[in-house]
C-alpha cells in the first residue's frame, strides 16, 4: 500500500505532451496517406532495417526487463522486422488498395449505372495497446503497429509497464527510421501510463484502437471505445484456453510425443503465451492413469523460469489458487515458485487434473478461463460425444488443437471426426492438426482471433492481412481522371492489381513497362 | 395518450414465439453453413423467383402502405431480386470463402512453417432491422437479409412498422421459397414489435445485427450489441446530409440544370432517402440570388407527396422547425403539409437558406445533422478554404457530392480541387462527381457507408461486397485432407478461386473439366 516501496512502475505521461502528440497524430495522418505505395513501402523497410541493426542492445535490455532468454528474444526481433518487411512488400504491390472498379453501364437491367472506383483508405491515427508477452513482436514496433503504419495510419503507442526500457529504446529507433525515411513528425508517438492510454483512447482525433492482453483490461478498453461520441472499432485479443483434444488412436500411436509435446507448448515463455494450451483433453483407457504420469514426470522436469512482472506472477499465483479449489481438480504437480536476488518470481510448472468432463464444465467459470502462466488441465473424457458438447459450449478460442493418427489408416477417416471438427470451427479462429497452438506462423493465411473473448472483431491480428483493420472503403462516383486518386486512374499509373467489372485486370506486359 | 385513438401499429410477437425462432435459427444455423455454394446460391435464385412471380400483389399492398407510387415499388422489387440474383452468382462462383493457402515452408526465415489453408464461415444467426424508406430493398428480402443468408447465416427479421402488411406477404414468399430449396426451418423468420427487436439482439444465440434508420434508433441498439455479455457487431447505417459543393465554373456552365437536378434529387420519394442531399453549398457570385430563386421556384412545382408514417411526418415537421428556428436561416419555400382522407399527411418540398457558412458552422448540431424528409439548405460560400473547413469539421457522411465543370477546359484541373478531392475522400463513403447522391447503385466496387454517424462499421451495406459483414475467417493448420472442408481441400473439388503463397492458384483446363 506504501508507494515508497512500490516504485511507479509505470509513469504517466504529461496531459500536455499527450495532447501535443495527438496534434502531431492529426497533422500527420493526411500526409502519411498521401505517401504512393513504394514510399511508405520504403519507410516499413527503413524501420525493419534499424531494428536489426540494433537487434543486440534490444535484446540487452529486454533480457534485463522481461528474463526472457538473449536466444528466444533475438528470433523474436527478427521476427518483428520480417513482419514489417512482409507488410511492406504487400504495400508496394498495391493489395491493400483492393482496386475495384465497373464501368458505367447504360443498359443496367435497374437503369444506366454509373462507373464507380473503389479503393481503401487509411482511418486515421490509432492507438496500439502494447502487449506484456512479446516485447518486440508485439510491442512497439509489433504487428499491430507495422500493420496500422503499413495502411497509412499514424500510431499513438501505448507502452507496456513490463518493459518501459525496452519500448523507449525500440521508440526512439522507430522515430528515428520513420524520420530518415521522410515520413512526417507525429506519424509515430509513444505514450506510457495506464490514464494515458485512456485519454488517447477517448480521443477524438483517434479512429481505431488495437490491443492484446487479459480479457478484463481489453473489455473495459472495448467498453470505452464503444460509448464514445464516436464510436471506433477496437481490435481486442483476449483471452482464450486454446483446448487440445487427443483421439484414441493418437494416444495409441504415440503417447509419449504427446506428453512431450503438450508439456512443451504449456511452459514454453513461462506459459505466457495467448495460445498456450490450457486444457488437455485425454480419452480414458486402460492406459490412461500412465500417460497422465508421464505428463506429470516431464512436467517436473522443467525449471523454473521468471514471470514477466511481480503483478503477472501475482494474478498467476491467485489464478491456480482459484482451480485448485474448484471441484474435482487435483493438483498432481505444484510447481515451485521463488523469488531471485532481483526481486524476479520464477515459477515451475504446475499441472492439474480434472475428473471428468463433467465437472470441467460445472466450474466452467474458473476452469475454462484463460490461465495466464505455466499451468494446464488435464481431463479425461469417456465418449466423442462429450468431448463435442463441451465444445458446443464454450468460449471463442484462439484455436482448438485435435490429434488424430499420423499413420495413414490409424484414424477412422474424416467421416467419423466431422462434427468435431465443424465445432472447433465454430468455436475458434484456428484448428491444428497433430501438433501445438503456441507459434503463429506469419503468413497471408493466417487467422489469429476468434469468437470473443478470444477476439472482439472478426480481423486477424497476426498474418498480413492485419492491415486490414485500419482501412476503410471510398468509392468514386463518375469522376474525371484529373480528380480521381492516381491508384484509380484509367491508366492505372501506380500499376497495383484491379478488379474491373468483377474480373482481374489484364495488364498487357508493354502497358507494365510503360 | 389514449391507446384506443392510437392503435397498436406495432404488434409486438410473444416471448415464446421469439424463443421458439431464436432456438430455430441456432439449430438450423451449422444446416445451412454446410450447404454448398451451388445449393446456398439456388435457395437464393428460388426467393428472387417467388418474389418476381408476386411482384404485383406486393407492390399493390406496399403502395396502400407506403404511398409510393406503384412505378417506382415495382421497380424496388426488382432491385431486390437482381440483388438476390448477384450474391447468389458470387456465393456460387466460391468468391466469399476467399480461400487462402500458404504452403509449409520448412526452410522460412522464422522457421520450419506449418501449411495454412483458410477460409471464411458464417457467423451464426444475425437480426436484421428493417428500414422504413425502401419496403423491399432494404426491407424484408433486402440487401441486409440477402447478404446474410448468402454468407450462410439464418436471418431473424425485425420488420418496420410502417408497412408490416408488406412485409408479412414478403416474408411468407421467402419462407416459403427457402423450404422449397431445401433450407432448413429457421433459417428465415420475422418479428414484429420493438420490445421483440431488443429481446432478439440481445439473445446470447444472435451473431451479428444490420440496422438502417436514425441516429438515435440506430446508437440505441448499437449500444445494447456492444454491452453484451458477448459483444457482436453491429452493422449500422445511420444518419447522413449528403453536402453537395458546386464550383464556380459549374454554375456558370449549367445553373438552371444544377438547380433542377438539386430539387428533383432532395425531393425524391418525399425526401426519404438516406442519401437526399441536405445541404447545396453555392460559391456567392453576381448571379447568386438568381440560381437560389430558380432553385425555390422548381421546388415550388412540385406537388405534396406522401410521407410513410404520421410519425415519420411529426419527425420531419419538428426537425424543419428547429431549421428554420436556427440563426441565420430563412424558409425562402415553406413546403404545404395536408392530410388527407386515409390520415395520409402529404407533404411539399421546403427550401431554407443559410447567410453563410459561418453561420452554418455556428449552429451545426441542428444544421448539420439529418432531416429526413423532403427539405435541404442552400448556403452561400464565399472561399474554397471556406468550404474545406467546413468539410474538415463535418461528421461522417454516406456522400459528398462535387459539381465542376463538364466541358474539358471548363475546370482549373485537379489540383486545384485536391484539398476538396481528399477532404471529401475523408468524410465520406463514396464522392460523387456532376451528379446527385440519390439512387445508389447495386455493383461490386460500390460502398454504401462511411465515418461515424453515416455507418457504424468500416464495411458497405449496398452492393456485392456487402456479405463479408457476415462471416469470419478460419484457419487450418497441417490438417489431413480428409478433415478439410471442401473448399481447402487439395484437389479444390468445389473448383473456387484460392489463392496460394500470395498468388491467384493456376487452374490448369483438364483439372477444370475433371
Amino acid at each position: 500500500m506504501s508507494t515508497t516501496c512500490l516504485p511507479a512502475t509505470e509513469p504517466e505521461t504529461a496531459p500536455e505532451d499527450i495532447e501535443r502528440l495527438l496534434a502531431l497524430a492529426a497533422t500527420a495522418a493526411p500526409w502519411w496517406a498521401r505517401f504512393t505505395p513504394s514510399a511508405r513501402a520504403d519507410a516499413l523497410v527503413a524501420v525493419a532495417d534499424a531494428l536489426d541493426s540494433h537487434s543486440d542492445e534490444l535484446v540487452t535490455v529486454a533480457a534485463e526487463e522481461t528474463g526472457y532468454a538473449p536466444a528466444r528474444l533475438s528470433g523474436e526481433v527478427k521476427r518483428t522486422t520480417v513482419q514489417l518487411r512482409m507488410f511492406a512488400d504487400r504495400v508496394r504491390a498495391g493489395v491493400y488498395l483492393d482496386v475495384t472498379i465497373d464501368r458505367a453501364d447504360p443498359d443496367f437491367v435497374l437503369g444506366p449505372r454509373p462507373e464507380l472506383r473503389r479503393h481503401q483508405v487509411p482511418l486515421g491515427p490509432v492507438v496500439v495497446f502494447a502487449a506484456s508477452n512479446f516485447p518486440f513482436a508485439f510491442s512497439v514496433a509489433g504487428t499491430d503497429t507495422a500493420s496500422a503504419l503499413a495502411a497509412g495510419c499514424p500510431v499513438v503507442l501505448k507502452a507496456h509497464p513490463g518493459h518501459l526500457r525496452t519500448s523507449a529504446a525500440t521508440a526512439a529507433i522507430v522515430h528515428e527510421a520513420l524520420s530518415g525515411a521522410g515520413a512526417p513528425d507525429g506519424v509515430f508517438a509513444m505514450v506510457t501510463g495506464r490514464q494515458a492510454g485512456v485519454t488517447v483512447l477517448r480521443d477524438a482525433r483517434i479512429t481505431a484502437a488495437a490491443f492484446t492482453g487479459s480479457v478484463r483490461g481489453g473489455r473495459a478498453l472495448f467498453d470505452i471505445a464503444a460509448s464514445r461520441p464516436t464510436p471506433i472499432p477496437f481490435y481486442g485479443e483476449l483471452g482464450s484456453i486454446n483446448p487440445v483434444i487427443v483421439t484414441e488412436e493418437a494416444l495409441a500411436e504415440r503417447a509419449e510425443e504427446i506428453a512431450s509435446g503438450f508439456v512443451a507448448s504449456y511452459t514454453l515463455g513461462t506459459g505466457q503465451f495467448c495460445t498456450k494450451p490450457g486444457v488437455l483433453l485425454l480419452p480414458r483407457g486402460a492406459d490412461t492413469d500412465q500417460v497422465i504420469d508421464l505428463i506429470a514426470q516431464k512436467a517436473r522436469e522443467i525449471t523454473a523460469t521468471p514471470m514477466l512482472t511481480p503483478d503477472i506472477a501475482s494474478g498467476y499465483e491467485h489464478r491456480l489458487a482459484e482451480i485448485t479449489e474448484a471441484a474435482g481438480t487435483d493438483l498432481l504437480v505444484k510447481g515451485l515458485v521463488a523469488t531471485d536476488d532481483a526481486g524476479t518470481r520464477q515459477v515451475a510448472p504446475s499441472l492439474v487434473s480434472v475428473a471428468s468432463v463433467a465437472q470441467l464444465r460445472e466450474a466452467a467459470d474458473v476452469l475454462l478461463e484463460e490461465c495466464f502462466g505455466p499451468a494446464a488441465l488435464v481431463v479425461l473424457y469417456d465418449t466423442e460425444e462429450e468431448v463435442e458438447d463441451l465444445l458446443a459450449g464454450l468460449g471463442g478460442a484462439l484455436t482448438i488443437s485435435i490429434h488424430t493418427a499420423r499413420e495413414a489408416g490409424g484414424t477412422p477417416g474424416g467421416e467419423r471426426y466431422q462434427r468435431l471438427v465443424e465445432l472447433a470451427q465454430q468455436r475458434a479462429g484456428r484448428v491444428v492438426f497433430n501438433g501445438w497452438p503456441t507459434g503463429v506462423a506469419v503468413t497471408h493465411a493466417q487467422h489469429h482471433g476468434g469468437p470473443y473473448p478470444a477476439a472482439t472483431s472478426t480481423q486477424t491480428s497476426v498474418g498480413t492481412g492485419a492491415v486490414w483493420r485500419f482501412l476503410r472503403p471510398v468509392v468514386f462516383q463518375n469522376t474525371p481522371d484529373e480528380f480521381l486518386p492516381p491508384a484509380l486512374q484509367e491508366g492505372n499509373p501506380l500499376r497495383v492489381p484491379r478488379t474491373i467489372d468483377g474480373e482481374p485486370e489484364q495488364v498487357s506486359s508493354t502497358t507494365t513497362e510503360g
